[in-house]
């Protein structure tokens, strides 16, 4: 009865639909989704140029795998990918499906709901399932890009080779949806930090050192762009695992690089949603607070 | 149906009971506050030497309200302040109870909650009622000791005085339940600074030049403290306006004070409940975001 005990779990799902341009299909893909009792849509967006969408949503882990099958399920029946063109890679109707954990929620907790949501789909919707990052049943299949190189066109050859036959459903494409890419993954977080000078050079060699790919922090992604409208460089990053790599230490290192070549931090920007942990450790890094526990904040109450 | 409109809006209230050694009783009053649908129970306290328990309740307006009100028609039938003993100044057998402004909720709706309540304490319960702080009606009842200043004992003589005639209910002593105050502030922050050193002298010094009665910071209230176990030396701090003077603002004048006697902040404690906006502007002051908003937050989605 009384007492903050903090057992009940969200999950946030973001599934990726190859529609981006016939806003009605999106409306009816987000309504089917948003159908589900105790499901929160928190955001969703399209791309002409991409010809996709992105849906943000969360709850309880039994609604969010209900409304992600809605979702995947009507845009089974209302997308074709045999006419499907856009920008982005994509191999099906539902294009990929990752599993985020969040308040109270375990990765294995995620990786259990995209088995469970794989194995529905592959049976019920007759769709190919490929399992990706924390749910992968091979390294092979851990990278999204590794599972899409060849597209929807080139699935129809990729799928018949034994290293490429689905985790679950038919091991044919399905000729209207394709394939879909479910899994789990930790938040991404969208990081950029815009430095006192609008030399690119600048913002280049600080991504060089910050980025795992070339000696820098171990998941950290990084690039130099130039904002052209401000004339100002800017250090453009992905956090991919906020917990071994948080956003203070990725900031700290910024600032000590751009220091070398006598630039400072003009400002920075979150892109996006961020998860309340990755802030928590933000500020207790700067405030010496040896913790700073969710369970500390008032308004987590609220969901616990 | 979808979106992520913030219409929802969240209030504290944290009353304050004059029973803090019979745990059936606290239980009791409790499970009556308790009892309303809608209503979170965050934390609840006893001290004994007080003779007094704390009780930190979260929900939307109308049931805060009837929550607080179910509590202080218990705590009227179970508490008798003609025998009640302890170290704490005390009015009645609910002694306080302040409304907090949280999650989407603003000063103005807390002080229409603390007068609706004491309204109706005054009528229903016969219980005078002071309102305080920001739902005060003149500047000598903003201040909670002003009001409780003679306590209990020194009421039956005060409330007789024209300028000390309650805001609402009768203008005499309830005999058992006392008189209560009700009113609407800020959250209080809790902040301490350990420092890098066992000399108190140091910590005195510091907490001289930020707190606002020495010519500090305008919302802070500070102390030196030993911390004996450990042989350490404290700056223990109340920031009663975080808004206006926010936690980072108070820990970077904290540290350029120590430096100016050579010591370093060896570490930071945040004791109790913290608002999600304090951390927020934390994070954003340190990582030199413009702004991070709640909505940027996964997890606010919850309780939108």
């Amino acid at each position: 009865m009384v007492g903050s005990s903090s057992d009940r779990v969200f999950i946030e799902c973001v599934p990726n639909f190859s529609e981006g341009r016939r806003p009605e299909v999106v409306a009816e893909i987000v309504t089917a989704i948003a159908s589900v009792e105790g499901v929160r849509i928190l955001d969703y967006s399209s791309d002409a140029a991409h010809n996709r969408s992105v849906v943000t949503l969360i709850g309880p882990p039994g609604p969010v795998v209900e409304a992600a099958f809605r979702g995947i399920a009507r845009a089974r029946d209302l997308i074709d990918m045999r006419t499907h063109e856009g920008e982005h890679p994509r191999l099906g109707a539902t294009d990929v499906v990752p599993f985020v954990p969040i308040a109270g929620a375990t990765m294995s907790q995620c990786v259990e709901l995209a088995v469970a949501l794989g194995e529905r789909v592959g049976r019920e919707l007759e769709i190919p399932v490929y399992l990706y990052e924390e749910a992968a049943t091979c390294p092979e299949r851990r990278n999204l890009a590794d599972i899409r190189r060849g597209e929807y066109e080139g699935l129809f050859e990729k799928i018949t080779k034994p290293e490429w036959s689905p985790d679950f459903g038919p091991s044919v494409v399905h000729p209207t949806a394709g394939a879909t890419v479910i899994g789990a993954r930790l938040p991404l977080i969208a990081f950029n930090v815009n430095l006192t000078t609008s030399d690119l050079n600048v913002a280049k060699k600080i991504a060089q050192a910050v980025r795992a790919s070339s000696g820098g922090l171990a998941y950290v992604k990084a690039l130099d762009v130039l904002l052209n409208d401000r004339n100002v460089a800017q250090v453009s990053m992905n956090l991919v695992n906020y917990r071994r790599t948080p956003i203070p230490r990725v900031m700290e290192m910024v600032r000590r690089e751009a220091a070398r070549w006598g630039v400072g931090v003009l400002e920075s920007e979150l892109i996006g949603l961020v998860p309340l942990d990755a802030v928590l450790d933000a500020a207790a890094y700067y405030l010496q607070l040896p913790k700073l526990d969710r369970s500390q904040v008032i308004e987590a109450g609220l969901w616990e």
